[in-house]
């Protein structure tokens, strides 16, 4: 075997405080041990790719040179988002959490050499780009006869929404809150939660939302867009006994409110307040902006960061082996995902279908399939 | 054995809005089996004291009415405020959570007669009134000889201490971070992180309280008011390594100050910011308006209510056992609290006092003495 090249993309922040985007070609190695080479053929656009590959840029100002593989795209990024990305200035990032695609090359040892020709989603990062190195290991194998479209967010919006529902148990919450909840990981929520027989409040902003959620079944609907939205989600709290929510909007009154409607929503009360723990962990950053908590929900509350790879992490692996398994047997059905638009590694690069992948808007998914051809 | 009276300080929320504090005489039986009578003559106004007493009211426009035992005090209370306040609504509470008395009844059990006469500190609450009935099990006996001004405070502030060290052991803290820091409370976590080699962060506000901190031997004292305060916070938390704030304010920008301080002060970076979980837990409300965090400390972040009772039934009674009996044998040293001005039940009511001890004015701090003669 001969060493292969490999288009991949490129997120590089620079010091002079500007996102530069572009493809780079690497040179893959052949397979040892246990590695496969995987051809990757469909890999989402997720939200959590978006802070990686943007890094918080002005993509309005996005402006493209060159032509094919030699396109270079920059946006300013502002002064005060380049502090944090401090740790990122001067290194070129692959970027792509996630992906699925056919194994091409693997390495002499069983394992590897049993998935040549399957195919399998991996979660090992930089999956925007035509090769992909990994370990058998990494490899998910989904049932027969699945396409790579179909296996290609095996992982982030899954594992997120299992990560929820093992949090619930965990810390010991009868019901979950979920903002944002028309998404497609919220989509993935109401039928886990339905299948799972745990209640689930779903806050979203339309009534084009609800009527999404509608379709899908779920009970308990509030529209935060509407003025009886406090007493909404009270009634819906009480109904549920939810005192857990995932919040992927962060900035804003939002989490200050669940607190503050689960306080009022609790049974027990006493001179500090309800006593009974009520919890939001924010997952997400659709609004960038400061989180402002009024006071008013009793003592016993908390607000935290929740991160996939942190919670991984605290499970250990067994549990996510038994999570990663039960994705692959229901890839079809409860983590079916949805996509709008395929694109190519060169259009991921124009700046007309960035502005469109960056929006992030309710029903939009993104593609990319880095096996299209590149002039 | 014949029945006493009693009389005690009430707080009362009426339904139209206003707040009435007065002295309500009640009846005392005779002490049955393990209970025992104390005389109280010492209990702190302690800011947790203040919440239920004042219940948001706004004491700048107390009237009193009424003379000696029949002083009524009412103060108007904000729409905003009320509506936290349903469960209180009619209500008549007695108040003062902690103090200090000398035990002059006791009920037939040996654990109650052993009691006689000896100087007790207790928390059960409803210390404002002249007599309190608790159950043997309840007094905790200080040292002979001690003072019941100096056995007053032997809960709230030296287990609210013990407490936040016992929760930065629980949660694998390195060092602590306070707010507030001169305070009563704070002097004393000052003196407990001394004894037991803990790194401790104080934050004050004024030069006035980093003098009061340095005469303490405290190492590391941030000064908010500074310009450099952002900085001198990094560097105060890189020194120390602390990931754990208390902080006694609530209100504004500092709590998320401190997590994005403590995200870039950690060792270890990736790209979603740093991995080590920061945690703010706010125990106070200096200030009771909306709390405003910033982004910028990575995903590894909470922020919460911390709340002593609650620790308490967290931890469970053998650690609250030897927590208070730490109390016991280092009241007259570590857990020294001191006074500024004892007062007795009546001049609890009057409003140029109450506007004085509802100040919470650093290095003030008020006694009541409820054996004090009431015409």
């Amino acid at each position: 075997m001969v060493d292969q090249t490999s288009l991949g993309l490129r997120s590089l922040v620079k010091q002079d405080g500007s996102l530069e985007l572009s493809l780079a070609q690497v040179t893959v190695s052949p397979p040892k041990n246990d590695e496969v080479i995987v051809r990757v053929e469909a890999t989402p656009i997720n939200p959590s790719d978006l802070g990686l590959l943007l890094a918080g840029g002005d993509v309005s100002s996005a402006k493209a040179s060159g032509k094919g593989r030699q396109t270079v795209v920059a946006a300013p990024i502002a002064p005060a988002v380049m502090r944090a990305l401090s740790a990122r200035i001067g290194k070129s990032m692959p970027i792509g959490l996630e992906g699925a695609g056919v194994v091409t090359n693997a390495g002499p040892s069983p394992e590897a050499q049993a998935l040549l020709g399957k195919t399998v989603s991996i979660f090992v990062g930089g999956m925007y780009g035509q090769l992909r190195k990994a370990r058998a290991a990494d490899c998910l194998v989904l049932p027969a006869g699945i396409k790579t479209e179909e296996a290609a967010s095996a992982f982030v919006n899954p594992l997120t929404a299992l990560g929820m529902l093992e949090t619930a148990r965990r810390e010991g919450h009868k019901g979950l809150v979920h903002t944002a909840a028309a998404s497609n990981l919220g989509q993935i929520l109401n039928r886990l939660c339905q299948a799972d027989g745990i209640p689930l409040v779903n806050i979203v902003r339309s009534e084009e939302q609800v009527q999404i959620l509608k379709g899908l079944g779920a009970k308990h609907i509030v529209n935060s867009a509407q003025a009886s939205f406090r007493d909404d989600l009270v009634s819906a709290l009480k109904a549920t006994g939810a005192t857990l929510a995932f919040d992927a909007i962060g900035g804003g009154k939002l989490a200050g409110q669940i607190l503050v409607a689960a306080g009022a929503s609790a049974e027990t009360y006493n001179m500090y307040g309800s006593s009974v723990h009520k919890q939001v962990y924010i997952y997400g950053t659709l609004d960038p902006g400061p989180i402002e908590l009024t006071r008013g929900s009793g003592m016993a509350w908390g607000i935290g960061g929740w991160l996939l790879f942190h919670f991984l992490a605290k499970v250990g692996p067994d549990v996510e082996a038994q999570l990663k398994a039960r994705v692959a047997s229901e890839i079809r059905t409860n983590f079916a995902s949805h996509y709008t638009r395929t694109i190519s590694l060169l259009e991921a690069l124009d700046p007309g279908v960035i502005a469109a992948y960056s929006r992030r808007a309710t029903g939009e998914k993104f593609l990319i399939n880095p096996s299209l051809a590149i002039e």
